[in-house]
């Protein structure tokens, strides 16, 4: 597995008291799904750093504030180790025990964090054991000006919301993985498989490939450029084989049957996938695929409302793929632009376009809704590759998403 | 020398009666400068191809239309030769005899001409010998409804301005010679060096670099894209040495030296400067910057009014390393956008901007006026090269410049 790299992770402070829930809320935010979780050694009152990946917000530093949740008010020494743990945070998130209420420790926290403008995620926890009157919680509300939401890490109520607030309140600089930089090493060769078809724009290349080809730059690998028809003739010309290969989709079975098979081979659209969104959540939509029954409800949701061609992807092949998956006829729906319909939970699977025209943050919040809503979501690219039958090849640089799929 | 394909040659076919000076005329357009002549065989009243460089036009194809040349009116004959000379022309060029004046002959022809909608520059040659007077000058003009420009084609008197005609009336799709597909060869690989630099846009690599990738895949060869840090071990990597390095100006030094030097090296500003304009025009006036001397005039032009840098490249860097070469102060001047200063012979040099907001066309009229002027012009990529000392290796592809470099 390659380790995201620290700069790119998204870092998530949990503060609260002793016993307000920390810990739980740490494993619902990852154990619904494999969670990597490699602690990073401390001592037992110093902050711990924990390397996670939170579906769908992805790869993810959450700082498990151990150290200074002491009760009553936050002492010299403790302020101190806040503001170091603040100095590294993104997004702090406080649990807060209905037991307790609000004490001057979370009235304290959060002058400091906002002295930082950092954004903040308040939830009260622990909604299974102990119920909180709406007067009650409009009450901490106002004492600490945040909007409160009620959970319980141990059912799991309200996480998936949480989340979706989560990328929400996550900074607008924030990243997320490389498209391809992380999966190279310096020195490292990587062979991009780029077709030109009649409809590629003369004297041009299309967006993904131009970032990829930068990227593995500011990496300093080389990247080795060639169409499908040269590619053997590309890989006779290297001294060793390269890193990987990365294909255009549509040329995945020839460049497949072209590349050994020691070789990693992926493709654009999934680089894009994990760059833009959430690989694993997609791939656990692709892998829904195989569920879908004749008569099942699909939503095709597209991020912009493009001119649309006589053999539309959205409207005419991506629905005539699944039905001959499905051996039947299937009951889709189609949005564009704009945000999803009201009541998800009646479809059986979302498929969504690309996301060219969406931003990271975006994708990722509609994920988390579908995630919410509980309904299996695919993009494009991983439903033709699991239809065609090379996910599980196109994955090999992906060992989690690659787990997933043969769960 | 890379003969460039015929189909990317701009057609000009010289039509004219016997002793009109046709041939003069196809001399007179070539001569001046160095001319790669090839004649494509043929009958003897068949035309007859002549692969040739007009400069600053450049590759182009003549057809000497020797065989449809007869006195009198077009017969049945004739008429179908033109008519199949026409079908390949770009541009028709009809040379007139002031000692016949206008005939059936050139009468039918302009017609016929016109029926495909063809443009057509027409001159009356010997100048030198025979005074034409303005009134018969007006009276053939009117007969033909076209403009004639006085010439000799023995002198050279009107043949700069005949080519800056031509230029103009060249069709908008002529495209000139490739960016780099005429230098390689199906299955050839080229190392492209990219440096990244802090003001490179995040995500990107600029056009010049992107269309280079793309015309290696157009014409089925493989682009090694790296870095000028990893290019030693990119050039490590591949079995055979590549067809060619290319690299962008600024690291020309260090490419130089670990490129072997039986490995043949260019920069993406030369590769730019022949594919937008006529690289032997520029190299001509690159070499003219040795005989600048002290207290001369210099026209610094640009093809657009970006917004000025500190240390702007034609304001501030350009002067300085002239005035370093000169030896002393120059005489700036500094024009953009817009078109050039309608007094140039006061200059001893034009530098030109890379052209990147121009096209080929007006780039080509821009020489062509500095020609008629008698100016030298050369661009801002060729003076770089040749004031550090690395023009004449950065020419190793194109043979006729580093002809007209070494002169």
């Amino acid at each position: 597995m390659q380790e995201t790299p620290k700069g790119s992770r998204l870092h998530i402070a949990i503060f609260g008291r002793r016993n307000a829930g920390k810990s739980s809320l740490i494993n619902a935010l990852t154990n619904q799904d494999i969670a990597l979780v490699s602690n990073v050694p401390g001592t037992t009152t110093d902050p711990v750093y924990k390397a996670m990946e939170i579906l769908p917000i992805g790869p993810v530093m959450v700082i498990d504030t151990a150290g200074i949740d002491d009760v009553g008010d936050l002492g010299a020494l403790r302020v101190e180790r806040t503001m170091q743990v603040l100095n590294k945070t993104d997004l702090a998130v406080i649990v807060i025990d209905p037991e307790e209420g609000i004490t001057s420790f979370e009235e304290e926290l959060v002058k400091e964090i906002r002295k930082r403008n950092l954004p903040i995620a308040g939830v009260v926890n622990k909604s299974d054991t102990k119920t909180v009157s709406p007067a009650e919680l409009a009450t901490w509300r106002q004492m600490l000006a945040l909007p409160l939401l009620l959970i319980s890490a141990k059912t799991g109520q309200g996480i998936e919301e949480l989340k979706r607030q989560m990328i929400k309140l996550a900074p607008d600089d924030w990243e997320g993985p490389q498209l391809i930089g992380d999966l190279v090493s310096p020195g490292d060769t990587v062979v991009l498989v780029v077709p030109i078809d009649l409809a590629a724009p003369k004297g041009r290349l299309i967006l993904p490939q131009v970032q990829t080809i930068r990227d593995l730059l500011d990496n300093d690998a080389c990247a080795v450029v060639v169409k499908e028809r040269e590619l053997k003739e590309a890989l006779d010309s290297l001294k060793n084989p390269p890193r990987l290969v990365v294909t255009d989709s549509q040329e995945f079975m020839k460049v497949g049957a072209d590349t050994p098979s020691e070789v990693m081979l992926t493709s654009f659209s999934i680089l894009m996938a994990r760059h833009k969104g959430d690989l694993e959540t997609l791939v656990a939509g692709a892998k829904a695929i195989d569920a879908l029954q004749p008569g099942d409800k699909v939503l095709i949701a597209e991020g912009c409302t493009h001119h649309r061609q006589a053999d539309d992807i959205g409207k005419v092949k991506i629905p005539r793929w699944l039905r001959q998956s499905v051996g039947g006829e299937l009951d889709f729906a189609w949005v564009s632009g704009g945000t999803f319909p009201p009541d998800l939970t009646k479809y059986k699977l979302i498929v969504h376009c690309g996301a060219c025209m969406l931003n990271r943050r975006e994708m990722l919040y509609r994920l988390a809704i579908a995630r919410e809503a509980g309904v299996p979501i695919v993009n494009y690219g991983l439903l033709i590759a699991q239809i065609h039958g090379i996910l599980y090849r196109a994955l090999a640089p992906f060992p989690l998403a690659q787990m997933i799929l043969e769960e």
